[in-house]
């Protein structure tokens, strides 16, 4: 798209535009970006009336049939022994809490009838159910007020706080095990990990609330770390095992603007993987002080690549290891490239978007192929049936790739987020917001799910209640309450809002007053999206002048204040190589020659003053795309997926029949340009109603307007009799119609095979 | 094909043949069935030359960088035990030997340069390293004298011996860890397994020597075990956890008539899977021995399918669990449906032979689809890149194909046992003899095996010099050295020789005098066999009389006894559904009106009087096949394999650049009947000289002749710039021309792709 401005009678010129296309960027405050009804508010009040209450029940061990959480029962047992600690000491008395020896990474009760309520129970990081929740509650909080939750979460973050040890330490598995062994198993015991969550989760509760007990919390933790960990002298040399810290960290940073947090963060991105490594160095320094002998960890080629430690953070090209924990490191960096403005480190987290979006990425928005380490397999591993594709690690790329948006505004980051978001992350979680994918595999054949095999072990083809392990529940929980701090950047010199995503809302920038005596005005950008389904996208400007005037903007003919500013609305990459720049009008600035328009990086920038009632129109074309992997991704050979605006298409059992891998689309009737795809609005639940026998299962299907997708195709007639091998016949074929539908909304309707790339012919 | 008598002038008429068409057989005795020159005679040399020295030197823990077997270590071991026992009973003593605690599956010294002599070490199957040995020796004893060998293998058999329980006991394990234990856990610990392999090897031993002491030591362990197990009071009602016993305990009752071998077989057979199940009361018994908790093993729907104990033997019909225990089990219920004339057991191994053959085979004769349990993985699950198809449970199938031929002459068995043989069994080792595939797998990415992921660690794409758990060599050495007792079998009542396979060399029959008083005759068949790289094969009958004269065969015209007697022919199904009976012409006994024809369940009955040079012409048609799978199969949608005769066909990186998954079969060029398949004799390392650069990484390529093949195909043009994903454009084709090698000779010219089974456009 060439880079091609529109000329006009404002007065912002090209620099101006070039400037902001250069700029740094952060999202919005959470309370100065919401969202509407519409596709993401019904995602969001899933959300909030099924997920957040389910949490807090499993969090207390309140679901019936669900494997215990023990999180606030570890804290509440935190808690007592603080309590009695105070007591003892009130007493003149030395409080020596017990040592436990079995100390396992996931320790159950012996009876679970009676717990010990002074032991830790549940995995190493199962402080995080808390701060997850805390975290969803938080961002809910900011919009929808609701007093009982508020005060639920009060009474939880009470406990939590009491758990809390005087030199701030928060981690209940190591406070209630033994505080002797704190800190001398970073690589596997999560303890910085759940830091990290605490962190995210009291920023949230603090943004959207106000109130500062957790954030207090989180802010002692850190420091006691930030006090422990470093390369001074005499202090531990370590870092996460599993990252989330980095970036934790920099939201602490962020909202305290205390520049030792941040420094933690670099810290930490900067030694991981520096020789000699840390976490072979606490190996070895474990197996001394238990009298073992020391194995190293040497049966693969990069034993430390799991955790992304193989090599220091600013020589890797490659993502690898576990792709939650890649993605999350991946986030840090680029947090910590931006703020400190370190070229090597941008240069590191560009070099690794490359590797995964070029590489390493599922058409879906999935990463993290393999289900060994749920980790990045190699170049072009994209296997459908085996695929791990973790729930988690979808959310993850999102982070990153919002944070290589506030690095540098490039429209591919917001359309790799996009992608992830409304197809991976999406079909994590059922339509009835009760039941949830840690897998989300592009092609399922119940009988292989059925078989037992190890190789499908991780494939499920119902989405399952909760999790023992419950990230990515909490995890989509969290990423769907603050979608809207996806959707939008503010420039850090204030002048530019970026629309990376376009959702039903409203997003507000304050203005400052060039005038210091002047009130600043509010713009605010109310959207109406038709996104998925169609490509209309109308956004109305507000001008809120403050109380006292805004003599500083000039009047325009009306009488109406202007309000110089850059409004940048990303041009999304599935509407097609050639997308006009008339594919926005913007009324009446433009009428009035208020606007100047320049295209840069996927980006429209209107440059203008803007007054209240400015309207801008996007009519973004919405074609169905037939797509074909790089010839090097070996499992795609020969076959194609459906792509229509964000959503991934996707073929079902229950519209299709059995044996999908009989099904072929006829490319020619398709045509090159897909053109003769029918696109066809349906009610899902009505659409579920109209399939024979095999149909729904049981299940409810959820009553929901979306767009199919109906495929010129064959199916291969099998014929019963045929044995196992004989000499190849031309096949024998029916046309039929595949029907398609959003990858986001499968197996809503029963056990089922589904395929997302089917064979051509 | 239809059943169709031709008439001719002799004696033998349709029921004669009718009745040898039902008839049961066995192998011709080792000694009467010999390999000439050709394929054949050159695999059995490079077992001979290579496979057997080196293997001698295993078992002795002498092979350079190779794991210790300590095989011949353990029988020493317990040798010397026995000889203290006897030392100390001359004085009066109590012999009391020590009881090891440690009884691993797999124990190693702890100093590998000073193994305690008196300890035992290796897997808990070790034992069977010898005997798999000491089999191939008898084998190649009995058609190649070597005193060397021989001397060598008596020695090794006095140490055997020596290590031999007063009560017939025989297995180091036990005897050297405390014979307190021995028959406590047969679910794993291999005992009964170790006696099936020391039977099957002393009685090879037997015949091919005449030799008797191994022999009686193997009744003594059997005698002792029949003593131990069965129905009867006060017995154990337990059956091998890793069948073998089974087949060889058939084995030992054919060669020495004692019919309770045959009965221990019977009862092994029955009580498989009977409730209560006997592997679990085992379980449960040792937990509480050992005062442990008993953990039902439930973590799968079938917990013993692995073992083929999940139900009653006779009620099984599908193949399921490890393959090679399936197929060693099947090959003993198939003996003793057999020689028990038990119609219900007869049904059961025709009911899984057809679960196999119809829904679990591999197009290259390799089972066992799955990695996880080594085992057989659900109908139609035949995964290329991920084949598990253990070239022992492919001998396994060898052993079940030719027990259903002796149960019931039909080719399908033989067809099958043929693809097995020439496909998947010699596959399993380097064209030099000196390195060995355990899985062989019909695609074989290189970036793949080299990823270290766990999917793929199976995965070898250079076959290894020897194993730690050296299964598969020492199993391929003797079906190699006893392929001559695959090609024939003789009816029960001796009245028809069968001939299964095509392979040079010869088969004895004496034919009995109906007279008492008469000498027998011998029927010489000297066979020559273009096969596997065409169908010719000419057969000349020899009649040896022996020295009295042979009154009762009638004079023919030039003076000449004739003979009469049934010739049965194979007709394998790869030479077409059109076979003419014509491609047999039988020179001069059917000008002269003494032959009868019919062709029955795919065998050509030749039912004659023979004279000394009557001659068999075969002439097979042997064209190229271009096989599709059933649809079922979903991994060979779109996809087809070439076959030529027995050959089955792949294609090789080096033959064909890397990416094959980018190369298509031109089905329009190539033909249904594939008639533009170039069919080309080549020398395997001149084939190998003319390759480019990639080449033979170094690797020497044996020169061998074979043949190639041709075929039309377009191979997709990698455009380097394209993204990951992007619209779909009709594929940028060139025309070029696959070069397919033999399966069995893949992976002879160093590290490379490859794939049996090619896409298709």
């Amino acid at each position: 798209m060439a880079d091609d401005a529109h000329a006009g009678d404002g007065e912002f010129v090209s620099n101006d535009i070039a400037r902001a296309s250069s700029v740094r960027s952060r999202p919005l405050p959470l309370r100065d970006a919401t969202v509407g009804q519409g596709f993401w508010g019904d995602e969001q009040e899933l959300v909030r009336t099924q997920v957040l209450p389910f949490q807090w029940c499993a969090l207390n061990d309140n679901v019936p049939g669900a494997a215990p959480s023990y999180c606030m029962h570890n804290f509440r047992a935190a808690a007592a022994q603080n309590r009695r600690r105070t007591a003892a000491r009130s007493q003149g008395d030395r409080f020596v809490p017990p040592v436990y020896t079995d100390r396992g990474f996931n320790v159950l009760p012996d009876d679970p009838e009676r717990p010990d309520p002074d032991r830790f129970y549940g995995f190493v990081f199962q402080d995080t159910d808390f701060s997850k929740w805390i975290e969803a509650v938080g961002y809910s909080l900011a919009h929808h007020p609701d007093a009982e939750l508020e005060a639920r979460a009060d009474a939880a973050i009470d406990i939590v706080c009491a758990a809390q040890q005087e030199n701030g330490y928060l981690d209940t598995y190591y406070i209630l095990n033994g505080m002797d062994r704190h800190f001398t198993n970073l690589k596997d015991h999560h303890e910085l990990y759940c830091m990290g969550h605490l962190i995210e989760g009291a920023v949230a509760y603090y943004e959207g609330t106000g109130k500062t007990r957790l954030l207090h919390a989180a802010q002692g933790f850190a420091d006691y770390v930030a006090s422990v960990f470093g390369t001074e002298p005499g202090r531990l040399r370590g870092y996460p095992g599993h990252e989330i810290a980095e970036m934790a960290l920099v939201r602490l940073y962020e909202v305290t603007n205390e520049r030792r947090y941040l420094d933690l963060a670099a810290y930490f991105v900067d030694e991981r993987g520096r020789a000699p490594l840390y976490f072979e160095v606490e190996d070895r320094t474990r197996a001394k002080r238990e009298g073992a002998t020391y194995v190293p960890n040497d049966n693969q080629p990069m034993p430390y690549a799991y955790y992304q430690a193989h090599e220091p953070v600013v020589d890797q090209r490659e993502a690898v290891g576990h792709a939650v924990r890649a993605g999350y490191l991946y986030s840090g960096v680029a947090d910590v490239a931006r703020l400190t403005e370190n070229e090597r480190l941008a240069d590191t987290v560009r070099a690794l978007w490359r590797n995964i979006v070029d590489r390493k990425l599922y058409v879906t928005g999935g990463v993290g192929a393999t289900a060994f380490g749920e980790a990045y397999s190699y170049d072009y591993d994209l296997p459908n049936d085996l695929a791990y594709s973790e729930t988690c690690a979808a959310i993850a790329l999102v982070f990153f790739a919002r944070r290589m948006l506030e690095l540098e505004p490039k429209s591919e980051y917001a359309d790799v987020m996009e992608l992830a978001l409304y197809n991976t992350v999406l079909a994590g979680m059922a339509m009835d917001g009760k039941s949830f994918f840690y897998v989300n595999p592009l092609e399922v054949r119940t009988e292989a799910v059925r078989s037992h095999d190890a190789r499908f072990l991780h494939i499920k083809d119902v989405r399952q209640k909760w999790f023992g392990c419950a990230c990515c529940p909490p995890n989509l929980a969290r990423l769907v309450e603050s979608v809207q701090e996806y959707a939008y950047t503010l420039a850090d010199d204030g002048g530019t809002l970026f629309t990376h995503l376009y959702i039903d809302g409203m997003a507000v920038v304050h203005v400052l007053s060039k005038d210091e005596d002047d009130e600043d005005v509010a713009l605010r950008l109310e959207v109406e999206s038709g996104l998925p389904w169609n490509g209309h996208v109308r956004a109305v400007v507000h001008v809120d002048e403050g109380d006292g005037g805004a003599d500083d903007y000039g009047d325009g003919h009306d009488g109406k204040i202007s309000v110089p500013f850059i409004f940048a609305f990303r041009l999304p990459a599935w509407a097609g190589d050639q997308i006009e720049v008339a594919a926005c009008t913007t009324v009446p600035a433009e009428a009035q020659g208020r606007v100047n328009r320049r295209v840069r990086d996927g980006y429209l920038y209107l440059a203008g003053t803007w007054r209240d009632g400015d309207v801008f129109e996007f009519d973004f074309p919405m074609p169905v795309m037939m797509l074909e992997a790089n010839l090097r991704v070996s499992e795609d050979a020969g076959k194609v997926a459906f792509v229509r605006g964000p959503v991934v298409y996707c073929a079902e059992e229950c519209d299709n029949g059995s044996r999908l891998h009989c099904l072929h689309v006829d490319a020619a009737r398709v045509g090159e340009r897909a053109e003769n795809v029918t696109v066809e609005p349906f009610d899902f639940k009505a659409g579920a109603e109209a399939l024979d026998g095999k149909g729904t299962g049981g299940v409810e299907p959820v009553s929901r307007c979306m767009v199919r997708l109906r495929v010129p195709a064959w199916r291969d007639e099998v014929r019963d009799a045929k044995p196992l091998y004989s000499r190849w016949h031309p096949p024998v074929r029916r046309r039929v119609e595949a029907v398609l539908i959003p990858y986001f909304a499968w197996a809503n309707r029963g056990e089922n095979e589904m395929r997302v790339f089917l064979d051509i012919s």
